[in-house]
């Protein structure tokens, strides 16, 4: 399929868990995107409850995710006739629990013939052309940035060269750059895969650690660039929710996302 | 303490799991309110990672709740500094799950001193005499709505006598019938305490069951009202995601939650 496919397998033990890896590449200053962590556990969890798509998934991140073996252990709560869940602890190779997820799994056919009632537009984007790519004095050389393609709206790119928008916002343009086709599993990269709105706001840009991230996958995507927001309302009491948006090449929202992670502070001398 | 405090109160068993219950009269006929259920759930998951508040949390909701005694398994899958991440299952006596949950408790104290940016306001009510309080046609009778009061805005009100706005939100004041704090934990049941946006759309009234509900806890509200807004975008594909605010007194965001949930179909003659 291509390099995100390869690069999230997983492969089913005789006791019941699924041996993967956290490959080298994936990485934002060598610790592996969280969306990226999700996807592979995400992929166990899917063949072990035999329903192929996350409906609903929420993943709490317990460590860094480091490049290296793996194991997922899904574990079904319930089969019911149109849904699975079950829960999942990923492991890294030192034993130590690096996420833990919550999924409710199904098979988002074609539309199902029912109401559709949608109150919302996919983000306004120029051509990916007269996008921004994603880089600038911000930006940790390699790792995740040499799989993905992400073209920043030209308005919400100040972080990247020092000037700050002051607004929460960033929408863009995602592709993997080998332009494989983005499944559902892969959705679960790319709420995660932009940089943190909270760039935007003035405050010291820095690692901003996602507790916790939820995924609703409303459709399959069609083919071509998805267009994401990604938007941040709340900075408070240390924590920030960002709330995305993906939209696909036929105008439909194929998912939705919620993060809480902590707020960036500038690095303290001596620490 | 009050009511909702002695209803969801949980007792440790030797083995490590909590015997509780789901008393009568937290429900909308029959079904016990999803956000009570949590609320039980997320009791036992505190006591057992010894941290009060529920700082991120999610339910995946596997049967409706009836009244009588559950059984929940706290698993504690990482202590941590400042965190505490478990999962756990509530059980009926029928031995069916009920819910599935995931969450990451902390100490909510008084602010950290850290940046606050605050790009939202609390929603415009009108004084809560001037909002209705929920009745109506479409409310089957006991249960909940004796519990909790629901004041709604009277711009969102047209749905309870069969003129729903068209516009899918649903904003109030909520406080306990007994007018008892709400902590963290009751939070998570003021987040699925109101009635379902979607009632305000058009399409048909009916059970609009919550496959999936995630509540972040910002912050632990002041005494006195709270001011609740709720918003759906999008009924696509025979699901609907609704989102919620919470906020207290002193006009701080306390509780932020978004559900995804079946949209409701009409009765189908025989079936």
């Amino acid at each position: 399929m291509g390099r995100f496919d390869d690069d999230t397998r997983v492969e089913a033990r005789p006791d019941t868990t699924f041996a993967g890896e956290v490959v080298d590449g994936w990485d934002i200053a060598g610790n592996a995107n969280g969306g990226y962590l999700l996807a592979v556990a995400a992929r166990a969890m899917a063949t072990a409850v035999e329903r192929p798509d996350p409906v609903t998934i929420s993943a709490h991140y317990l460590a860094p995710g480091r490049p290296g073996p793996v194991v997922i252990d899904p574990q079904v709560v319930k089969v019911g006739k149109r849904f699975t869940t079950a829960s999942a602890t990923m492991t890294g190779s030192d034993g130590r629990p690096v996420l833990a997820a919550l999924g409710t799994f199904g098979s988002l056919e074609a539309d199902d013939g029912g109401a559709t009632l949608v109150d919302a537009a996919p983000p306004d984007l120029p051509p990916t052309e007269q996008c921004r790519p994603r880089s600038g004095g911000t930006l940790p050389p390699g790792g995740f940035m040499q799989r993905v393609e992400l073209r920043i709206h030209p308005d919400d790119v100040g972080f990247s060269f020092g000037a700050p928008t002051g607004t929460m916002r960033i929408r863009g343009w995602f592709r993997f750059v080998d332009d494989e086709p983005v499944d559902t599993t892969g959705l679960l990269l790319v709420v995660d895969a932009f940089p943190p709105t909270v760039f935007n706001s003035g405050l010291a840009i820095g690692w901003v650690p996602t507790v916790e991230l939820t995924a609703h996958v409303r459709a399959r995507p069609a083919p071509g660039w998805l267009r994401c927001a990604f938007t941040t309302r709340f900075v408070t009491g240390g924590f920030l929710e960002e709330d995305g948006e993906v939209w696909d090449a036929t105008d439909r929202l194929v998912a939705q996302s919620r993060q809480l992670a902590l707020v960036p502070r500038p690095p303290t001398p001596g620490n």
